[in-house]
């Protein structure tokens, strides 16, 4: 349905005149000045599909709307500003829901400096859905896109991959400080958030930059809780890592020397590692050998 | 509900840093430049309660759950930038559903030389629900706000009120152009947009300015609409005009010779209508007598 709509919206909106870029990217950009440009993203989150309200706390459920709202402006690289809410309750709770959501939310804005600055609220008789529109500014860096991986780049990821399911699809860490830290000191080439699994994403970078991904299957990162999964699901740890989604790293793109300089140098507190390379071959591939790759089926959780 | 939810955010929110006044007005207002200061508002729109998936289009929703979003940029006197869409989608039909949002969507973005510049699509199994957020920008004559009321002020209103049940709720005419305009010419105290109805946006209008709002009933125009429920109804048209909320016209103060001056003028292609006095005395009150007032409720649609 997703692809059938985007296609259908790039036939029926007209040129943009506001923004760059249009369709693809994480996030909007607005034309800007020399304070920066402002982006602007959005994100729903609903019962059933991205938490379950009666396995989830509503402080989490808050965290988790904002967080996968504050994930896209790091895959931006811009700095938060300011959040609008827009909440849809049930009407048997409606009061208690709002508060509980607002005491999620609040410590993560506290945190990325964002300011939540109104919203709009609605009771109904069906179940709850949050929709957060969060307003960032690029910095002098300028934006990190989807479409600027060139043939030749590494392809790095920060953190650890899979096994989201554990956990961590609730308590969302977006790497806002690390995408401006990144982008501010080195000379990156793209970027965007893993929201829908390092394959599916991997794809969609390769496809906006129109050139290919080849990931080292081998060098992905994993994390404990894909390991602990695979143990189960009768699949590969590394296809958790692979497809499961929901990872809210960043998957970047930079000329070999500045990959290896970040890589060696490891800036941040979590791990960054080098996954593959980009190549002029449109697609998505795996490593067979060296120099050598096979395609590798775009799997993930497709909204 | 409503009432107890603003109080508990304006004791656990942070002071606003990066946003000018916080809760109240229709939209954020951010700190802003030369170009102007940039205006935030975000409106959901709910099967069953804003609209009756059954009776209504596609295309009206659409066009309703924009409407009500410029009618906020409106209310602020803001010129419509860009706006950002967050569909949560019956699974059934979601692709249709999309699509016949976005046809109503289009024409009207297109009228007001608003872009449309992406969102989020989710598709789950319940009713529809549509969360805009729309952003603008405010002209050289500033902001229009509903603190600013004085003592003195006359109190106009735009075009005729009541009976939106019979269409209106759905074909919005967001008063954007006539805010712009009239914002521009002449020297206004306060504004809003009259989304829950005379009776309650006057009186959050007087709350906001700490003052009162006598209104002179015989004066209120009554849309033909309010006169046809009327009959049927067993309240006055004037109830109507007063309660049913959904209007989406513009409730404005201004100095006494300049309300004369518009009234006198007539600069819109909708009349505009003076209803009544700004008094110190804070509350809502309708007049009795030359000088007389007596208490009038606030009725209206609350959320």
């Amino acid at each position: 349905m997703e692809l059938e709509f985007i296609q259908w919206l790039s036939q029926h909106l007209p040129p943009p005149t506001r923004t760059l870029g249009g369709i693809g990217d994480d996030a909007a950009l607005l034309e800007g000045d020399a304070a920066g440009q402002l982006v602007v993203t959005t994100d729903a989150v609903t019962d059933e599909i991205d938490f379950r309200r009666d396995e989830a706390s509503l402080q989490q459920i808050g965290h988790k709307a904002l967080g996968v709202n504050l994930s896209d402006l790091a895959a931006m690289a811009a700095e938060p500003l300011v959040a609008v809410v827009s909440l849809v309750l049930p009407r048997d709770e409606a009061l208690s829901t709002a508060i509980g959501l607002y005491e999620g939310m609040l410590p993560l804005a506290d945190r990325y400096g964002l300011e939540l600055a109104g919203g709009d609220t609605n009771v109904w008789s069906h179940p709850l859905a949050i929709s957060i529109t969060a307003l960032g500014r690029t910095t002098a860096a300028g934006p990190l896109r989807r479409s600027g991986a060139l043939p030749g780049d590494r392809v790095l990821v920060t953190g650890t991959l899979g096994g989201s399911l554990l956990g961590r699809h609730l308590a969302v860490e977006p790497r806002v400080d690390e995408a401006l830290l990144l982008n501010s000191r080195y000379r990156l080439h793209a970027g965007l958030d893993i929201s829908d699994g390092l394959a599916l994403d991997a794809a969609r970078l390769a496809d906006a930059s129109h050139c290919g991904l080849v990931l080292d299957l081998q060098n992905i990162p994993i994390s404990a809780a894909a390991r602990t999964i695979a143990k189960t699901s009768r699949n590969r740890p590394v296809d958790h890592a692979l497809g499961d989604g929901e990872d809210f790293e960043l998957l970047l793109t930079a000329p070999a020397d500045v990959a290896a300089e970040i890589t060696d140098q490891q800036p941040l507190e979590i791990p960054i590692t080098d996954i593959g390379v980009v190549v002029a071959e449109p697609g998505l591939f795996q490593q067979t050998g060296p120099g050598d790759y096979a395609p590798l089926e775009p799997r993930g959780w497709r909204h």
